[in-house]
């Protein structure tokens, strides 16, 4: 299969849907709305819904089962940008750029993109309760919530960030280092993944395999984009080249070196392939992907 | 009925269950957790959490659907916690004192606080779809789950508080004032007590009444937050008195004067009485509560 194409459909397909299901950006909300959509119909890579659509598909390649999984596609990416805009902030990794535009707070000012990050992230727990996702059963419904709170969590996304922010400067190992990239970016990769499958009504042993293929290939994405982080230009990336460098954070080609570095990616794409063995060609997508995450260039 | 003695069981069974629900504090996220638990378990009044107990026993006063409406009573109040640390943070109101304590910021840094707030309120989504939650039917938990994210999502909380920031400083008239407040603060008192008697099994009437009350309760809540930041000390609210002054914020006494916006408050109490009209004596405490609201000193 052509990776590139495929991409480019399914990101299509994710950014339509962001835009209908993203709120009017007339009102009395108006501002507020305009500082939400700036940063989440920006033309993001949409890793995140593109995976949790190729695991559906992979479970069940019905239309009817993908198109159950737009709103929940559009809920991760909702929760990936705002995680985006708040870890841009002044009082954080303080950047200026992002996705090769000028970030949320240098447009909206911090309190305007603090609050645009709140609104993402609540929104997102209304789509996936309100009436665009009421073709999951609800049980489903529940069991993709609770996979979605606990992956963006404490214990999860915003708990890494956390870690991330304590352990700049610090001379960390790989121990406080995997810990970090679980929390800050595996779990909700894995949780995009799992919650596709939980949408196709996936078996036990199907989500096991879906889960150490989320696990492996979101630990390769953040090997790379460490490497990228070294190797590419700003201009590439769409945002600040180099950032890790000057806020002084451990990274893997810090402790690994490049290309100790770039082989861990590649076989931890290796194991996440290997993960999918028991899924016929409906997988394709998902192992093209994975193949995708550690030869991107941004 | 005793109205203090009543807050005082309910509080305490609020925090008592609030501090076995939240996480555990040591292990990795060790200091993101306790700037959580710092905001989270300082002493508040519980007022969201309460409501939502109050209206389940209104509309079944069985043991079984109190204890069941707990998790959802405390999720509420991770919810309002989270948008009080983001409300104090220096982009925004800038206050350095909450519940009589330093505020989440100037104890964890800027970083921190938004991170803090950002936990608690992924947690709130997490234990409306986790096990302890699991007792109330998944149907219900899910129209919880919408109840909630829409009061605090960008038409409700986070777009009031948005509109707050924008109108600081500027001539606004009555409607913008009542715009800001329904959002604000109205949208998750009403859902407060809408997801309790969602846990009960309200019929449509019950829960139409029940909104009814929640949204004068909220407008009197409202209008007494504003009478109190004129009359009061910071010593009695236990955070800075004079505040919506000092940042030219319009409020109900500046466009009113007191004693017209203290007949509003007691107006809309009344109305929020009436409303649970069809109700026998188990929605007594709602009525307590109501009239607590507009004679509350802090």
């Amino acid at each position: 299969m052509d990776i590139k194409t495929y991409l480019n459909e399914q990101r299509q397909r994710v950014d339509k849907h962001l835009g209908s299901l993203i709120l009017d950006p007339l009102g009395p909300f108006s501002k507020h709305i305009e500082a939400m959509r700036y940063s989440l119909l920006d033309g993001g890579k949409r890793i995140r819904p593109i995976l949790c659509l190729a695991a559906a598909s992979a479970v069940d390649s019905g239309e009817d089962t993908v198109r159950r999984a737009l709103p929940v596609a559009c809920a991760l990416e909702c929760i990936h940008t705002y995680s985006l805009i708040h870890d841009d902030l002044p009082a954080m990794d303080d950047d200026d750029l992002r996705r090769g535009k000028p970030t949320n707070h240098t447009v909206f000012g911090e309190a305007g993109a603090i609050l645009a990050g709140d609104g993402l992230l609540t929104f997102a727990f209304d789509l996936l309760s309100s009436p665009v996702s009421a073709a999951i059963a609800d049980s489903d419904r529940i069991r993709i919530v609770q996979t979605i709170a606990r992956a963006a969590g404490p214990l999860g996304m915003v708990g890494g960030q956390s870690l991330d922010m304590i352990y700049a400067g610090r001379e960390v190992g790989y121990d406080e280092l995997r810990s970090i990239h679980r929390s800050k970016t595996g779990a909700l990769i894995t949780a995009s993944v799992l919650s596709g499958a939980i949408v196709a009504g996936a078996n036990e042993e199907q989500e096991e395999a879906l889960k150490t293929y989320g696990d492996n290939i979101g630990l390769a994405f953040q090997i790379v984009d460490d490497l990228l982080d070294v190797e590419a230009t700003t201009e590439q990336l769409g945002k600040s080249a180099g950032s890790d460098l000057k806020s002084d954070k451990v990274t893997y080609p810090s402790l690994f070196g490049k290309e100790t570095s770039r082989t861990m990616a590649r076989e931890a794409v290796q194991e996440a392939i290997t993960a999918l063995a028991s899924f016929d060609q409906q997988a394709d997508p998902l192992r093209a992907l994975a193949n995708y995450i550690v030869e991107r260039k941004k």
